[in-house]
């Protein structure tokens, strides 16, 4: 089943490469957009994904959702970083988790503009294009520096921006790639040492996080003791050595 | 000849996808690299521009560089975004402006990882993969705004960020690519509306400010009343509908 997923995906990045223009709407919130295209490639996983495993449940961005529960659900983000693609930067990917017991136990993040396959069954290790791949081992002081801004909502904004100006002052660089799927993956193949959002959803957080953990990284859901995929959620993702740094700077900010 | 400095670029372009694990070596100030790549690269660079144009002179990151003159004059950086390069991130380019009179007359930025080639001759236009492209037409509080860190110097690193909370409230998102040549071709092609970093040095300049301006979009050297090419500078570059509000956040910050 893990293989047909795959595939699931592979066909669904190719009609992300395939779309044009797509028609934009305006979704609730300042800067959130939605396109007839993300519409389209989630109703092809729901179909797909469906087919392949009847008795799951489907929970995914661009429709109603029911809180979850312990049965095997499907946690589908169509396009993770919808804004990229409606700008033409080729930073975007499609992000599916498998849930049981509201824990993931398979991840696929696909980001068809890279053709980069990312892959992780719970205990197997993750995996970039059937490659093994594991995070990086940087110094705090050099770290590379994943950054979610929350725009469509001021006061996380500002607390975003507060801590990505002490992680460069204390550590190497930020990135901003607006894609939370694609710095997941950057994170577990050693691109990113650190990755943190203050807001982020299931969809986007279900499959990178296992890929994140099974390549030696770590995932935090900030104010729960434990991960936490049943709504919105502040995240933090970060190779072990940068771990008490990262979560001491996201802690000023958010006390 | 502006045919075969596309050419040179390109075979430089499979100089860096074709590097590895090459050397990394510490440059002066806080996380600032160079590799053994960006230096093989910049040799060869320096051999096929003269060769083509033995009457011009060469100037470049990774060498020490003479005051510009008149002269016609190769500004060129081998690698633009060599910490992407060292971390695997796919988000580097090749920059290379002919100068005249101080003012670049030819402008190439090839993207090898995306095989993008950008080019611009000054009055004719800026394209890419030979094809025409502009900047986009995005209002202010929508605009995508590419920003640059300076993360080498903490007085500017903290300046920037100010300056980036502020296009986070006032516009739309923002991205961090780490390459300044990238973050010009992403606005002349549209993918973004605003680019600005508080500290560039020429190499990273030239090429990109004649494709943005080629390209219907327009760069300010902060603190200079002309495009400046002489040493390093702070700069805006953006499409017109953005400039006022652009200028007016970078103006607040640098009082």
């Amino acid at each position: 089943m893990f293989v047909q997923i795959q595939q699931i995906a592979r066909e669904a990045g190719d009609m992300i490469l395939n779309a044009h223009n797509a028609p934009t709407h305006q979704k609730e919130g300042h800067f959130n957009f939605v396109t007839d295209t993300d519409v389209a490639v989630q109703e092809y996983l729901k179909k797909e994904l469906l087919a392949l495993m009847p008795e799951a449940k489907f929970f995914a961005e661009e429709q109603e959702n029911e809180s979850l529960t312990d049965a095997p659900t499907f946690v589908v983000d169509p396009i993770d970083g919808t804004l990229n693609f409606m700008r033409g930067r080729n930073m975007s990917a499609i992000s599916i988790g498998l849930l049981e017991k509201k824990r993931p136990i398979l991840g696929v993040i696909y980001q068809p503009y890279a053709d980069e396959m990312y892959t992780a069954a719970l205990g197997g290790g993750a995996f970039c294009n059937g490659k093994p791949i594991h995070v990086a081992d940087t110094p705090f002081e050099n770290a590379m520096i994943a950054i979610g801004t929350s725009p469509y909502d001021a006061e996380l904004a500002k607390k975003t921006m507060k801590a990505a100006g002490q992680f460069l002052l204390q550590a190497g660089d930020l990135r901003r790639t607006g894609s939370a799927a694609v710095d997941f993956a950057d994170l577990a193949c050693g691109r990113a040492d650190v990755f943190f959002e203050l807001r982020l959803r299931p969809w986007d957080v279900a499959a990178g996080a296992l890929i994140v953990t099974e390549a030696g990284g770590e995932f935090y859901s900030l104010g729960h003791d434990t991960p936490y995929f049943d709504g919105p959620c502040g995240i933090l993702a970060c190779i072990p050595g940068c771990k008490e740094k990262a979560m001491a700077i996201l802690s000023e900010v958010l006390a």
